[in-house]
């Protein structure tokens, strides 16, 4: 029956590395359990090996599992990407996200892929955005925050060749953005959210010597943005606004490219960072680090982000205003998806 | 009398920021002047306002004040950037430039310059290194370093628009900075130091799906390196290559750009870096941070990178198998610098 927790939809991850393991370790976490119910997705077979190297025996308790059936960990060399692990981590993830997208779930999450063991089995598998627009039939392109404590930082770009970075960061593009983080942040409990804006070139251009796409671009968009009553500022030198953020001066940034935001994020908490997707009726969240093939089988692996990833998303699907799922709903979806669960994805 | 301690030149900066407390901090820092000889320039009435902020007052004893008599200190507003200030710093640091090429200091360094103050006075100031060349009268591309405790970090490209910045990176220039990276660290005194090689693109490229100038450009660079003896790896992922070498895997990274580095160092220790310039018969050395026009005049400046960058020049020059300037030396020197200063800078 519901009790008021929002239903996580958690997709295991690659079984090569320590994914599997994150999910035992934090399933077997009593503050997280209480903060949410769950929808575990993937193979019994990968549970009960995650089980035995996290050396805990999970009770499902009044959680569901759904049994993908897609993978033999007996088939499964720790540390070595394969088509096998790769492809049923795109299979849980896709699956998960139906589930929501039918209401199952309030949120989805994952444990670590690994891009390049998913591209083994799906070639065309470029990042996470593009495969949920594939997989919920969207067009809506989501923006990925990292969050670390009390730090926030979104992206007007994300995977693309640092030289298409400036050609790509038009004004629409930073104000649509700048448009989304607030609303996205808004939605995560932040009632005004600061928005402190990197530049693109060192010394923010420098007046113009260093390059001119902060006084031709990034500026008119947050001055746009500004007139919207949005509380913004910048664009600042990307070498000291995350610093400044972490002083507190603003609740998040927002990056002109990858690197910038996760040259910051990584170094102040590798372990600790979670990365979000919003843009979605639902959020998705996973534990900002990898699949640590090195350590994987070990049970040695640190749980610690992978607990702030479900909490965060526990958090933010109890404050989204979409319909929560109750016991039913939940239950009919998962048949649902169960049912539906061999279409290809288109 | 010459005692083996270094000479160093030291060029106030900006007036209208913390730039003479500072000097006048460190100047009273026995640990440094035991550490160093001082050459100090600037103009006498801007050094006696520092003292008066900082609380001191210098005992010059056998160190030696080149007067430029280029800046009236009653005419300066601290906080304000003008030509006045601007131009005695332009003038303080080429002075100091002239004095060490006739061999009159070991080493130069210079308290926080604000370039739109310089530009104010000079518009064709770009910035140290453009500077530097038109003072020396040389085409060598000096290689800026920014060093925080431990770490080291030097730039492929450093002030040019982002836009530029992937197709300047060839092949043969990350291996020439490389080889310059090399033989500056081992000046130095790293034996063989261990250079880690930031990749450009976001993951590196992610083999080729977002980029290609890890496979293209910087591998062969790396490769071609190593082939040559050099303690050198990569390209590495920057959004984690700098916290490998806090961990202590790498001694220095050699960044892309400007900001991977600078994002990283002064996320680290925003108070304590240096920067070095290094390529010349002698080394440059400032803090990290600016001019702080925001605290000038308060007598609350922090002298700890500036303590850093002296000691660093002092001990950088110490090893430096460049002929010591003795007492004499220095002095003639100080004569012709003195003689033929108002000549203007080519």
């Amino acid at each position: 029956m519901s009790d008021g927790r929002p239903i996580l939809a958690l997709a295991l991850g690659d079984a090569a590395g320590i994914s599997t393991e994150l999910a035992a370790k934090v399933l077997a976490d009593q503050e997280l359990r209480n903060a949410a119910r769950f929808v575990i997705i993937g193979d019994r077979r990968q549970m009960a090996a995650g089980e035995e190297v996290a050396g805990v025996q999970l009770d499902i308790g009044t959680d569901r599992f759904l049994d993908t059936g897609n993978l033999d960990q007996g088939s499964v060399t720790y540390g070595e990407a394969s088509a096998i692990t790769g492809g049923a981590a795109v299979e849980n993830f896709a699956t998960a996200l139906q589930l929501a997208d039918v209401g199952g779930a309030d949120a989805v999450c994952f444990t670590p892929f690994n891009k390049y063991a998913m591209r083994l089995a799906r070639p065309d598998y470029v990042d996470e955005i593009g495969f949920i627009q594939a997989t919920l039939g969207t067009e809506v392109e989501g923006s990925e925050f990292n969050v670390l404590d009390e730090l926030w930082n979104a992206r007007v770009t994300s995977h693309i060749p640092l030289g298409e970075v400036a050609e790509t960061i038009s004004e629409e593009r930073v104000l649509q953005r700048i448009k989304l983080t607030d609303q996205t942040m808004r939605n995560a409990g932040f009632p005004r959210p600061r928005i402190g804006v990197a530049a693109l070139n060192p010394h923010a251009g420098d007046n113009g010597n260093f390059g001119s796409e902060e006084d031709e671009v990034i500026a008119p968009a947050v001055k746009r943005a500004q007139e919207l009553q949005i509380n913004v500022s910048g664009p600042w030198p990307s070498d000291t606004v995350y610093w400044r953020a972490v002083k507190g001066e603003f609740d998040v940034v927002l990056s002109m490219y990858h690197d910038q935001g996760q040259i910051a994020i990584k170094l102040l908490g590798f372990e600790r960072g979670v990365s979000l997707i919003g843009g979605y009726p639902f959020w998705i969240a996973t534990p900002a680090h990898g699949t640590a093939y090195d350590i994987a089988g070990k049970g040695i692996a640190n749980p610690q982000a992978t607990k702030n990833a479900l909490m965060m998303a526990a958090k933010l699907a109890s404050a989204s205003e979409r319909e929560r799922a109750d016991e039913s709903t939940r239950d009919i979806a998962i048949e649902a998806v169960l049912e539906s669960r061999l279409r290809p994805v288109e």
